[in-house]
């Protein structure tokens, strides 16, 4: 039974709960939300009032005291706030508490410490291998079934959904030019991600074992790591992307908890290459996640990634990102990588969708090879859930605007 | 003349006066230092001693509030500093807040906002190329006269002078391995570096020209990008270091601010090739520093990297990290790259000193081509002050231990 007036089989009903940060107008105080239907309960108002001894965690401006605090103290708040959104006793208190979303502001919901971005798809892999490197025998490099491949990005330009990106400028050198020339990215594109939100910190020197996943990862979120493909391809090689990445990094407003997602849980795709033991998950419960995204330009779906296809688990980039002494800290965030299925439609880049701009896409407000200004792009993404729900993991946007 | 009983020419007279932060045995409290001699201000209590209206950004437990103050304040600051501890006035109140060095707990000074790392000394790059890349045409890579080339690095490895590095594990494979092995890294390198602390913030959007440099950067420090060749050559392609790099990057305590290395200005090498007007120094201030770096291992000097060789400025990278509109946060630090001048004993890696392994260096202790358990490195760096005067940028050191 839906809690108070929510409608029956809403995504963001008491089997969901991501926790948000916002803000009311008026009030510059940011305070931590909790997303139920279209309304946003304030948690931590909820909790003084219902006498929660994690009222702090809750009035917290961000959600990083809830993260540091370790999961036995999320499985508590996350049981309490389903109490409270549910057992009718509650709805005197909670009810006023509860905030259309149209009337509030939303926040990035924690503060990053580092951010780190993953190449997990193997149709991706493949896809830019033989866009760029048509002529080698393997599309894939040769260290890419060994190990997650993963790079350190810019946690200062992590925003929040909503916020506008700035067409970055930069140097650019087609093979035929003799030398660079400098002006806005003429091919910026998307990178559909889905991220995962580190909790629990761990100290230097002691790498966390794949089942120490949902020890540390507090839950996950959708980001959209934008790309200046042109920037990008001159600088890269030999260290890897820097400015066609750094200029911006999107993500969700709502951070639902791993718990959410516990009924999307499904085996990773068949290993083909024998893995080393830190990353072998043959014993493990299954670790990866049934998340079925969207991306649409201007409204308008282009592409449906599959996250169930990716190769490489978040348990498993847990465990490579720290097998080497590595520390976690409590707001590391790290990006699975751009998420492409199998088929044409199921690509998670404009990059493959257009094969590198030869196939234009068709949208209803003409044609797309790269991002346009004043295009908008959203990410949203749903899961199972539990008795035939589904959980959404809300929506990532951001609209394009010229430099 | 020197100040209170400062021995005449100190490097860390009141010349230099860095910043960094200390306890003392029995307070765990944190707070702003500043180094004269060999002996330790407390800042914050000087400034409340002397009714500075500064005291608060020197009594807190990180300098990222001095960092934060911006340019007009830091130099109110020095001056304010210079004053103590030259004004025989004030050597009542000042003497007694001056603590022995040894008596101490030195800290890392600031909370590190983004890492990044650079590649801007040609000597390094011709010989990485010479060494990987042997049958090139070029040593150097086509974009890297073109840009300062630089990746994000990981902010929550980074540590102070003094902590224990642990070997890090991680996959390996050479060329004629048929799968990557699993174990400690063999071929643990130095990087000596120096690193630059951003204090003012830049908003998305607004690329910091070069001229911004003094109004963003506050000082520098040493840093050792400690490398595991190893897993870095099998992991890099295609998106750059990560788990080579990530598990220890030391700083030096003391942070000079730039108005110490002002007498230490230097033009640039010579350009070689035309640069794009956002790159172009030519008609700017002297962007180089001459710092005169030592490298040594168990006491025993091995390398003597001359930071005026630099190809890339700091004010360059500076510029090149943020064309594309990526912000700046106080606490962002950026490291030079590895300081390689153009002969044999100049060289700022054992990938460099010992040709990849080829040549092993003699220590008095034996033989090294990479570093062994128990190695203790130490990069120390000094410069020219006013007066003939040298300026001290102390010293970064770190020891080896089995992970």
């Amino acid at each position: 039974m839906p809690p108070f007036d929510l409608p029956e089989g809403d995504p963001f009903g008491p089997h969901n709960l991501p926790y948000g940060v916002f803000s009311r107008p008026g009030t510059p105080e940011r305070t931590v939300g909790v997303r139920l239907g279209d309304h946003v309960l304030d948690a931590g108002a909820a909790a003084r009032a219902l006498g929660s001894p994690h009222a702090s965690l809750l009035t917290a401006p961000t959600l990083n005291p809830l993260l540091a605090a370790g999961r036995p103290t999320w499985s508590q708040v996350r049981a309490a706030l389903r109490a409270w959104v549910t057992d009718p006793a509650h709805r005197p208190v909670v009810e006023p508490l509860l905030h259309p979303l149209s009337s509030v502001t939303l926040h990035l919901p924690f503060e990053v410490a580092d951010y780190v971005d993953f190449y997990a798809s193997e149709h991706h892999a493949r896809n830019v291998g033989q866009i760029f490197r048509p002529d080698a025998a393997d599309s894939l490099t040769p260290n890419w079934k060994h190990l997650p491949i993963g790079y350190h990005g810019r946690s200062g330009t992590v925003v929040v959904s909503g916020t506008d990106v700035v067409r970055p400028a930069g140097q650019r050198k087609g093979p035929a030019d003799p030398a660079p020339v400098f002006g806005p990215s003429v091919r910026l594109d998307i990178e559909a991600e889905v991220g995962f939100v580190v909790g629990t910190p761990s100290p230097m020197g002691s790498p966390v074992v794949l089942g120490g996943f949902r020890d540390h990862v507090f839950g996950l979120c959708l980001l959209n790591d934008w790309s200046a493909r042109d920037i990008q391809a001159w600088e890269y090689v030999p260290l890897g992307p820097f400015l066609g990445k750094s200029f911006a990094t999107s993500v969700s407003a709502w951070i639902p908890p791993l718990e959410a997602l516990d009924h999307a849980r499904v085996a990773p795709p068949q290993r083909t290459h024998p893995l080393l033991p830190y990353l072998d998950d043959s014993a493990q419960e299954p670790a990866g996640y049934d998340l079925r995204i969207s991306v649409a330009i201007n409204g308008h779906v282009v592409s449906e990634p599959p996250f169930s296809t990716m190769y490489w688990t978040a348990a498993q980039q847990l465990a490579h990102m720290t097998v080497n002494g590595a520390s976690l800290r409590t707001g590391d965030l790290y990006g699975s990588g751009t998420v492409s299925g199998p088929t044409e439609r199921e690509r998670g880049s404009l990059l493959e969708l257009t094969w590198n701009g030869r196939d234009p896409l068709e949208l209803p407000d003409g044609k797309r090879t790269f991002l346009e200004d004043g295009d908008v792009v959203t990410l949203s993404a749903w899961a199972p859930g539990p008795d035939g729900l589904r959980v959404s993991l809300g929506e990532v946007t951001g609209r394009i605007v010229a430099g």
